[in-house]
């Protein structure tokens, strides 16, 4: 892979991949991404966790989501191992989403629409508050999505007509040479982007000859953006913006560990004047974090992430919140079926809770999206609306059988090649 | 069990053990305490991170311990699905405490004595400063651990002669009834106890019966804490405990969720009119959340769990920034063998550290110490200082054979008698 990240240097893409059936024989499908390593255990979380759901109706599950959820995530012996947080919450996070898979594809709706049609109670019912009411109550969100219906027919039309607007990172990775950089950036303007992400914080000269070449290329209209992958301190976050201010960057994103809301609060401090704002939650673990970090102007741009903290459900109340405290949600992605996921829940936030797009952006990268049923579209650096009903993630059988851990036949290929040892001829 | 708390209201008492072997055939043993259900996968967290232990020369460990020590949390793609907390960190210290363990049998030294005895230089190169700077450097480290060495050898003495100061929670579950929690806490009374803790937050009308009920027979000299195990909304544990403040607890623990440390803030800041700190860390999942609870005076006694974190190395950089922000430390135990493990960190603490044990306290619980060789001994209210090498970790043989998942005597009966399926009859 050519992702170089401080942290993640040799992720090989992966992800956990959640099939539930109903009588009907109708599949919803959820995943959660992960990086490789790691995903057997993701898979045991959701093997523990699937007693809690094979065997349920669901229209008590759609009745009385928040309900449902809440038992996933407090189960009362599991939650030790969180709670809400880790391994046990992105197989949660799997789980849900196939669940909002099913029921866009049930009511033949993508989700996005989905949840724009949901009537606000329905809406909040499936949201759990608990740890959340010193921020939203229940009454609280369901006002704001009542305003957030006022001129929703309108916003539907205009997504529909462009869909919504995205940056790219595709020409910004670490260790790209000037000429590839040059090329990438080009070819993105000619798509159209206006917006650019780039990762630092490896080097600070090479970062400012980087931006430097970048900003040349792109202009001075055009927007920019910055990323440094949890690898600084807090004060060296704050030294190494400094020299990067000159080149105007809207945001630096994830400066240093996604735990540190008085971390990210105290570098915000001392960015504001510099007019550069900071952006995290690609990483954050669960919506009580996430609201600190908008409750402490921590960040001033909310990077939800699909396939993280517990699914959809948890996700609405993290758009509830930055709703009332004014804080830009622009979505991470990325991944495996990252894409896939936010655009709905972005389009969801336009059409019928914050009502504009002015300023954000859904991330943007150019991969694994052939592996999709219905992949992610993007023409003139916008997303458009998927039209089909669920949640845009189901794989195509190909997709499966090829790459299925460990019986696909891309595995079998590599277990030849001896790349890596075939787990099943351990089996005691 | 009789172990009713608001969000565990089942526990079976269980947990993750590890076995290491070195070539001489001396064994570390290490554990993580869970609840039953998600045993299964925090054992496959473990086999996972095995293989970064397996094989590895222990001379080198030991070495440079904080750099093994980011080698398991910040693997390239495991950390991913944590980071650092959660399954994969559980996994961690039980890893982790197997090494100190080891390197206490090897050193023929009890871990608190292995830990005072370290050289401040060698103390500091096991931890992991990343992300801490900001509250505490090695440098300043440094500097605590020398000054905290001076009149080591008279607290030893002390230490040996008289133990470690503890509370006990056994007299405070809920749902005892009035008969039973008078005859407990004539009991710990007799036995030389002077601080109880109590379950509160179920019912506000039984709270304040109860703890009149034990402040009558305790006496207003004695020290009273109270547990809400997580289960307050933020303003919600402001009400209760101002209606609780009559009885004058020492401290509200847990009061809500334990990510939320701007929450705990607010809390501490409206008690501490009332003469009630806060207390929390039994489930804080990492040195960054732990950080910011002490930044934040979010926690007046820091509660530090000897399972949880990433084991010893990474509670080490908790007490360094208790001891320099002057925050009481006094561990959680309890479950299964925190007790054994907590006793060394608060031990090391007092004769290296701090200095001191004014006012704070181990908790001690009474169960689960029969399968230990090494088990606790509390007399007069004290733990007091084990003297055998090692971390007090190891299972007796039988312990093992008898509670094994899934081939212990135990759960044969179990499996027989219905009120379980072996898991071994399903494999395919």
């Amino acid at each position: 892979m050519l992702d170089i990240q401080s942290h993640h240097t040799d992720p090989d893409y992966s992800c956990a991949y959640v099939t539930l059936t109903i009588q009907t024989g109708l599949e919803g499908h959820g995943l959660t991404f992960t990086l490789g390593r790691g995903t057997e255990i993701v898979v045991q979380a959701i093997r523990t966790l699937s007693t809690l759901v094979v065997g349920q109706v669901l229209t008590d599950i759609y009745k009385d989501f928040g309900t449902f959820w809440r038992s996933l995530t407090s189960e009362s012996q599991l939650r030790w191992i969180g709670p809400e947080k880790g391994v046990t919450h992105l197989a949660t996070a799997a789980i849900i989403n196939a669940l909002w898979d099913l029921w866009g594809k049930l009511l033949k709706k993508p989700v996005w629409q989905l949840l724009a049609d949901l009537e606000p109670e329905q809406l909040v019912s499936c949201i759990d508050f608990r740890y959340l009411t010193n921020v939203i109550t229940k009454d609280e969100a369901l006002e704001l999505l009542r305003k957030g219906k006022q001129g929703k027919e309108e916003r539907v039309n205009k997504l529909l007509d462009v869909g919504y607007p995205c940056y790219t990172t595709q020409a910004g990775w670490l260790g790209y040479s000037n000429e590839k950089i040059r090329d990438l950036a080009q070819k993105y303007l000619d798509l159209g982007f206006t917006a650019f992400k780039l990762k630092v914080g490896k080097n600070l000269y090479d970062d400012i000859k980087r931006l430097e070449f970048v900003r040349n290329i792109i202009g001075w209209e055009k927007t920019l953006m910055v990323d440094a992958n949890q690898v600084w301190e807090v004060q060296e976050a704050i030294d190494w913006m400094a020299q990067l201010a000159q080149f105007k960057p809207l945001w630096i994103e994830e400066p240093t560990s996604p735990d540190d809301v008085l971390g990210h609060a105290q570098i915000s401090k001392a960015l504001k004047p510099l007019g550069i704002g900071v952006a995290s939650g690609e990483m954050c673990c669960n919506r009580v974090l996430f609201k600190q970090f908008l409750q402490a102007d921590a960040i001033q741009y909310c990077q939800i992430d699909s396939a993280r903290i517990g699914g959809v459900n948890e996700i609405l109340s993290v758009y509830l919140m930055a709703k009332k405290l004014g804080v830009k949600v622009c979505p991470h992605a990325g991944g495996v079926g990252l894409c896939e996921m936010v655009q709905h829940l972005q389009m969801w936030d336009y059409v019928a809770l914050s009502g504009t797009s002015e300023g954000k952006y859904i991330e943007y990268i150019d991969q694994q999206h052939e592996h999709f049923v219905n992949p992610t579209i993007v023409e003139n650096a916008h997303y458009l609306a998927p039209r089909t009903p669920g949640y845009n993630t189901t794989f195509k059988k190909d997709a499966v059988e090829n790459y299925e851990y460990p019986n696909g036949k891309e595995w079998q290929n590599l277990f030849e090649k001896g790349v890596f040892s075939d787990p099943r001829k351990h089996k005691s």
